[in-house]
């Protein structure tokens, strides 16, 4: 009997899906087309109603913006250092009124004006169910940023906090869970904006390119934490076989966070904070935190190849990932 | 109140979405990226099942293979001589036995070999309703096809037949139509294979480029017959203000095809042959047919513009176009 998709797993079926492509090709979330002066990164992403957005949460203008910052994310955490623009296939049922599709298209407008790139296309069809897939495309710069160049010994660092995202979702849907703690007005508006507006951080990149200390060639592991923190970690770890010490003390809270297991979880695995997680030789991690006041130092990569562990007692931190098809 | 988008019809959702991009930008199926020496041109188009694809009459390996082909032939009937690859966004319930997802990826992987390309990535989710993206990259030639580049005095010229697949759907759904009418075995295998297999014309494109006349500079209009004939010639004239005179006795019928309206209307709008649509300097056309026995004149381009006639009578060919919302 074959399995169905929901029993093998999103990571298992990349794995098999990954069969079809060359070797390597599925590590990373971009394709490179390296034939040019000028090597061109290319990333698809698809958000599904329901699943990645929803009216409750979600304004139309919101989607649009959304779906773009998660591919720009994508080519940040590559080495895009430019964007040419982006694809868009849009189905929606009949049914859609005009001001939802206008709607997203202003929000996609409005994220490309910030990042730079045009709309170069696409297509539209009806479908059952509304969602986009969008394919964007930069350009590299001197370094490519990839999952399997990370190395034992490297500084783990990531560009900002991780959980407002899921703090400002949970915000947004009035979560029970929130009853018991009082959050400051500044912390819930931030968190709802990096639910609704979160940024690709193509300014970190920029700086992470100009503050390389000159002695070290251009080698760094790197990745988004789109999918979470802890998945960016486990994703660095398994292309490049090694393992990651984390700092509980220095996770990367937002300010203001609450201390607690749910908070911490929310942190690691909350997912969406589009932030880059980065593998850097130490030398490399200094002189970042000098120019990047943002980013956040919360662990090492060690040799000891798939084990993620908290440095203090040495004890895996468990999995808290989210399986697109398992909920499904 | 603001209209549905079945409302809207697909062909206004167009020039709606079309205001959110650079100018002209919508004009044709492909982007290009020129700034490279070798240019990048850029395709999004997205399969659902039920409308584009369906269990009954395509196997999954086909619907990867088609997927495939719809892609590259936008790329040749843009002028694209050789191809990078393809991303492919994959949608699907969770109830979906990976065999399915396995004979599509295999079928994707068939076509990328018979055509050139690789597999460069993608994305996957869970969805109600299955459904493909494909992003395809190719490099433009000496010769960007554009359907503004038409002009008045060309001749209308296809690279094969049409009206095959449309066939095909119909034996494969066992049409009642086609009770009162006798076809030799030869026309419903090649009928059935052009709609389960249908070949992308970058071979016809290569004649193309081969025979053009020295004294002709690079200019020719030309789009793809994804969407049927009519729907083609129609792109050609609304996009460079001409006009069309097109001739009944010269319609590209396949061989053996029976005589009657059903058939025209097959030839003219059952789409999905996915040949090459060109607008021609005569000399041009003269030289293709010489070199692509395949190819077909079937009328002229003129300056009547959005005037689309039968040129015996000069009467107007019907709209018969297919919506892709209309119908949901």
């Amino acid at each position: 009997m074959t399995p169905t998709l929901a029993e093998l797993g999103e990571a298992e079926l990349l794995k098999r899906l990954a069969r079809f492509a060359p070797p390597g090709q599925f590590d990373d979330d971009t394709a490179c087309l390296g034939s040019d002066a000028r090597p061109l990164l290319v990333n698809t992403d698809v958000l599904v109603d329901g699943i990645h957005f929803s009216d409750a949460t979600t304004t139309a203008v919101d989607v649009g913006w959304r779906a773009v910052a998660a591919n720009l994310s994508d080519l940040a955490a590559s080495g895009a250092v430019s964007i040419d623009g982006i694809t868009v296939a849009l189905v929606a049922p009949g049914t859609t009124p005009w001001s939802w599709v206008e709607g997203v298209y202003d929000g996609i407008s409005t994220a490309l004006e910030h990042h730079g790139g045009t709309l170069l296309g696409g297509d539209c069809s009806s479908g059952s169910h509304r969602l986009l897939s969008i394919t964007a495309l930069g350009r590299l710069g001197p370094l490519r940023l990839l999952r399997n160049a990370a190395q034992p010994g490297d500084v783990l660092i990531s560009s900002g906090p991780h959980g407002l995202s899921r703090l400002g979702l949970a915000l947004l849907q009035k979560d029970p869970l929130l009853q018991t703690t009082r959050l400051s007005a500044a912390l819930q508006e931030l968190a709802i904006s990096q639910h609704q507006r979160p940024r690709p951080r193509l300014d970190a990149l920029t700086q992470l390119l100009a503050c390389k200390p000159a002695e070290l060639p251009w080698r760094a592991g790197g990745t988004d934490s789109s999918d979470g923190l802890l998945t960016a970690v486990r994703g660095l770890c398994s292309s490049s076989g090694t393992g990651a010490q984390l700092d509980r003390s220095q996770l990367p809270r937002p300010q203001e966070w609450p201390p607690g297991d749910l908070w911490d979880r929310w942190c690691l695995a909350g997912g969406e904070d589009f932030e880059l997680v980065l593998s850097l030789p130490p030398v490399w991690a200094d002189a970042l935190e000098q120019t990047l006041p943002s980013c956040r130092r919360f662990g090492r990569m060690t040799d000891q190849t798939g084990s993620i562990v908290w440095g203090d007692d040495n004890k895996p931190i468990l999995d808290a990932g989210f399986d697109h098809f398992a909920s499904s």
